[in-house]
């Protein structure tokens, strides 16, 4: 087999010892005669895993007794839906800071169901291209939470600060930078996050949720959306996806042993440096549209002197067992995704080729 | 590796050669470097699994142009919130024909968001022991739709015919009876189903939906929970969890080798038949709570003379290598869940067992 190098946004490239690990038990978990994914949600076989999977989640992001890991299904989509069901009473606002294409989807969803308003903005000539800074938000003390996308997969910004919203709940998508570097649990009402970016596979999103803002879920709500129901349960109310719970276990576990969220960050740092010096070192042919301050250790993006060069590096990449690089389809050039998983090394070989590229075309 | 004989009600057991074929390519999908879950749900890798999905279920279950094959998430717990919310105009009620817990949960849910009501029970001295037949549904005509449980896992009990409801569309939970049986897929408006017992792992849901009932989804709902979303999105609006949906491909090619829905139909009476053969056969000892013109050819149950002889022979089986016998907590006894996947020759090795357990207490 000859892996190729996958910096697609996600799903995502997984760490291969994970993969191995998965494989070599798949067809018999632990020696119990079956697989994991044909064990009950209720049996202990998937109750160790289950168990492991919120441990893990707690210790490596030091998350205080306040707060619980919650399991649910439909992605940040599907919570783009429920935040504002299950957080705001009728008679409140919400307030959503708009940093891309995905606070644009969490406002619109929420608009649906009760009010909302932007409260800051990183749009530039009507582009996303940075982070507004904590002076340019424009919060509203009586919001019933402020939500904000931590991260922004396809203009490859990221906030490098949290918000100060006072008493109002902080809530944050975090489905593209969750462990990508520590953070300070506390100051959250809510966060939440789809696995399939540096988590896992496609299928589970995780939530980590400020237990008293459980009380918020209204009657009017069916149970199964109310994330009291959830907490109730603890994620089991009804069928887990029990493999995707397992895989996030062992991407958890392989974290922990490289050293945790803080090793994650010098290791994200080091990636993402090793592309934006590439870029700042070659002004003439490689250009980020994004603001300096707010560039993302998770998804950097660039662009080439032209989209005719940009198709033949995506070509030639491809050629060279690098894929996954064609920007989003919304703002085209390139974008590597480089999260927790993408190795050091395979960022290195793609600046290698990219370096060379430039030198060959220049 | 012993492989055990898993009668778990759901998640469940699955055919060997698939779980086999899925391990043989999980590390390198189709020989691109990559393992399936690593795949963007936007590439091409994915799509031909995706497209394959639903021309196997068109396939195999007839389903007429009228229709159209969705993925969501949530399970049939979701649906049972999303389809009052999707299907039910705010002036209307819905019918509930109720034939266990799983139609009290889907009433309970379409009660909170509007109108619904009980058209028939199942219910006999405070049980659900038996299917209500078409003559004693009490129907009104003009309920948005009218929704049933073809197959009953916690009592063991089935549907072996379609409700006929004029003009409603009959709206069916056939989470642990689809594919067991050929069925005709026009008499339907939804047809939906957690995959976890016959098509494969937990984390998806299908739907068959009767293409024009979309345009009843409304504003007032969050566009992620619209019928009408999935339908123009090609269940591919947000990210789909592909792994699961990979390996209900993968169930269905099995389905498909094996004869299709009139052969697993075939293959489930004659493993069901073996189950009740011996209930019927030890009138002293083994006892099927159910009616017999209602028994589920999917979950057979049944009760031995004390719960004392209960235990021990639920002991006795998982020495022997049978293991998930043990009836729901909510009703006791012993459940042999016997979906598409379950070997006759296990069942047979089942009956064996129960059979000399029967002599040796008796």
């Amino acid at each position: 087999m000859t892996r190729v190098i996958n910096f697609s946004a996600g799903p995502a490239t997984l760490p291969l010892p994970v993969l191995e690990y998965a494989h070599d038990e798949f067809l018999d978990f632990e020696g119990t005669g079956m697989s994991l994914i044909e064990h009950s949600h209720r049996g202990a076989a998937y109750a160790k895993v289950h168990e492991e999977t919120k441990v893990l989640f707690r210790e490596l992001l030091d998350i205080p007794d306040t707060h619980e890991v919650l399991f649910m299904q439909g992605g940040a989509s599907a919570q783009f839906a429920l935040v504002p069901m299950n957080l705001r009473a009728p008679a409140q606002s919400a307030d959503y800071v708009m940093t891309g294409a995905w606070s644009d989807k969490a406002l619109s969803e929420a608009k649906i169901t009760g009010d909302a308003r932007e409260a800051g903005t990183g749009k530039v000539d009507g582009k996303y291209t940075r982070i507004p800074t904590q002076s340019e938000l424009d919060l509203d003390e009586n919001a019933a939470y402020a939500h904000y996308t931590t991260n922004n997969t396809i203009m490859g910004t990221q906030f490098h600060y949290v918000p100060q919203t006072g008493e109002v709940p902080l809530v944050a998508d975090m489905s593209s930078d969750i462990l990508c570097r520590p953070i300070d649990v506390s100051k959250y009402g809510l966060i939440y996050a789809g696995a399939q970016k540096n988590l896992g596979p496609a299928g589970i999103t995780i939530l980590i949720l400020r237990k008293d803002l459980a009380d918020r879920s209204p009657d009017t709500l069916p149970k199964i959306f109310r994330y009291s129901t959830i907490l109730a349960g603890d994620s089991l109310q009804n069928t887990i996806p029990t493999f995707a719970v397992y895989m996030v276990r062992n991407v958890l576990r392989w974290v922990q042993d490289l050293g945790g969220a803080s090793a994650m960050e010098r290791r994200n740092r080091e990636k993402a440096d090793l592309i934006y010096g590439m870029i700042d070192e070659n002004p003439d042919f490689f250009r980020c549209p994004v603001e300096r301050e707010s560039r993302s250790i998770m998804n950097p993006v660039f662009r080439l002197p032209t989209e005719e060069l940009e198709k033949t590096f995506i070509a030639e990449a491809a050629h060279a067992g690098m894929v996954g690089i064609k920007g989003h389809r919304s703002v085209g050039g390139i974008r590597t995704s480089i999260y927790n998983a993408m190795e050091p090394s395979d960022v290195e070989r793609f600046v290698d080729f990219a370096k060379a590229f430039a030198k060959g075309a220049g």
